[in-house]
């Protein structure tokens, strides 16, 4: 059998807990085993407030959460501050750092197959002396490793992964190297490999300028830049092409030409899947020694305690996290 | 009765004239009733020679197109080279261009309602002197004008416009100041009211960067450029908001909620649009003193001659011109 994913608590002020409770409710027939790394006490309260039926089992140890995960919910217990829906509190800060240390640690130890962590308040975390600028690098550290790992967003339509993020637009064009390109697309030729079960992934790569730049006549990037990357994934196996012009590779039929797209900057991977996926999307971390996937949005703290968000991606990060523990693991046995 | 619409012949060895016989062989009782400026022997020959049964009615003016419309496709006579489908021919490129000018001509002459171009291969055009990037700028020029024309992408679900255009990425951040988003926006905003039968268009403006720059972290042209110019369009009556994340400005929700999205560049704004409506994007030129649409593909000599282009965006064109004139009409006459 396969470990239960472990799911990290989030920003309690935030709709981690509910969407949680949500997913278990509404969906557990549908998801792969999981526990959550919360107060028992904090979540039963949750629940409770907002009329839902969910039997909450407090577990100490990842391994019960099989018996338990059919008819409740197992929560391992981690001490939290009591926090108000909404309305964000500092001495939170230390439990919703520790139940992803506690993730990753399961994980690590082959007690969980993957983490999936629910949404984080970063400007919180930070009051607290929290020094990340996010997840990932706080995992990739957790991680022990040195290259930053990638985020890759999908959904059953479309991989997507920015190999510029949070920059700005300016900042993503001076920081777009030959050798950037080649290191992001190996590090993901390799996890669809190891994790989605596709042998010869198919990465196709989108230009940075209108119509991948016209041979040179609008901009010149995709000659000097990406088209040598390209060169060079290929002289290493990998079926890398293009660059391809960034407006006609996102439509139905040309997204069943490639397993993922290679994208310049954050929009040009976010617009496309967001556009057809918005609430499906989720977020996968690549480049880590474990699984992590996350739902594709924050904590929303404006409609927290109301019951109203959706568990949707929340979902569909489980069930990609689950699925990906499942093809690592038929890997490792061929 | 509105007049006719006037269809330019375009690219004699592209797709043109097989996607126009097509538009009325398949769908003529559902577009707009149209003329198009061609060679009818040229026209019956390829006809024939895709096996197909189209009428071909010689007429010398737009005002017959009505009566024959119904039964067979009118084609205002226009001296045309022989050409073979997928053989470029600098001798046809005369042809080309003054079939626009006729098209123009009618246009403001009353005589047609609205110009709908088949694609062009500018630089089939551009061997035998045609000094324009491409036929917006030309309609310019034969319209009279001074400020540039603005291109508008639209289908059932979305209208986007990109603020700056045939530019590398790097010069579009370089163009982008408060002046230029506020014009291109106002003459957005005036073309919705005249054409497009929209009272108090709602116009959403994007970011440029990712997140629309999380107040400053990640660029500032968002505070420094297009804050103003929503301010200023504030200002000025119009219903301009934003500047929006990028990203999720484009999904079926939001896009409720706007009536167009002014976007920042180029792929911002086609992106989106030619991910959902790959094949049903119409390209609509706004500021010219007449309606102009064209199909948006260019002339594909890859496939010329084989019948096997699709009509669809044509059929668009036609239909969103006609609604363009109707609409015009009825603000005209109120």
């Amino acid at each position: 059998m396969i470990a239960p994913l472990a799911v990290s608590m989030g920003e309690p002020a935030g709709i981690g807990g509910e969407i949680t409770l949500k997913a278990w409710r509404e969906n557990r027939e549908n998801i792969p085993c999981f526990f959550v790394i919360d107060c028992p006490h904090r979540l039963a309260h949750l629940a409770n407030r907002l009329g839902w039926t969910v039997p909450i089992c407090p577990i100490t140890t990842p391994q019960e959460a099989h018996d338990v995960f059919p008819d409740a919910l197992p929560v391992l217990e981690h001490p939290v501050t009591a926090v108000e829906p909404g309305q964000l509190n500092k001495h939170s800060a230390k439990s919703v750092i520790s139940s992803i240390e506690r993730a990753v640690e399961f994980c690590l130890k082959g007690e969980a197959s993957a983490v999936v962590t629910n949404p984080i308040h970063k400007h919180n975390l930070h009051n607290a002396g929290f020094g990340f600028p996010g997840h990932t690098e706080f995992l990739a550290e957790l991680a022990g490793i040195q290259t930053p790992p990638i985020m890759m967003l999908a959904c059953d339509e479309l991989r997507v992964v920015p190999i510029t993020v949070h920059v700005s637009l300016q900042q993503a064009i001076a920081e777009l190297t030959t050798d950037l390109i080649v290191e992001k697309c190996a590090i993901t030729a390799k996890a669809l490999q190891d994790r989605a079960g596709i042998d010869f992934p198919r990465l196709a790569l989108a230009g940075l300028n209108p119509h991948a730049g016209e041979n040179g006549d609008m901009g010149s990037e995709e000659i000097d830049i990406i088209a040598p990357a390209v060169e060079k994934l290929q002289e290493m196996g990998i079926d890398a092409f293009g660059p391809l012009p960034p407006d006609t590779m996102f439509h139905e039929a040309a997204r069943k030409t490639y397993d993922v797209a290679m994208c310049m900057y954050h929009d040009q991977a976010l617009i496309p899947i967001k556009t057809i996926a918005f609430d499906l999307g989720v977020n996968v971390t690549l480049g880590l020694p474990f699984i992590r996937t996350s739902p594709d949005h924050g904590t929303a703290l404006n409609i927290a305690g109301t019951g109203t968000a959706s568990a949707t991606s929340l979902c569909a990060a489980l069930k990609m996290a689950g699925d990906m523990a499942h093809r690592q693991r038929q890997k490792q046995n061929t």
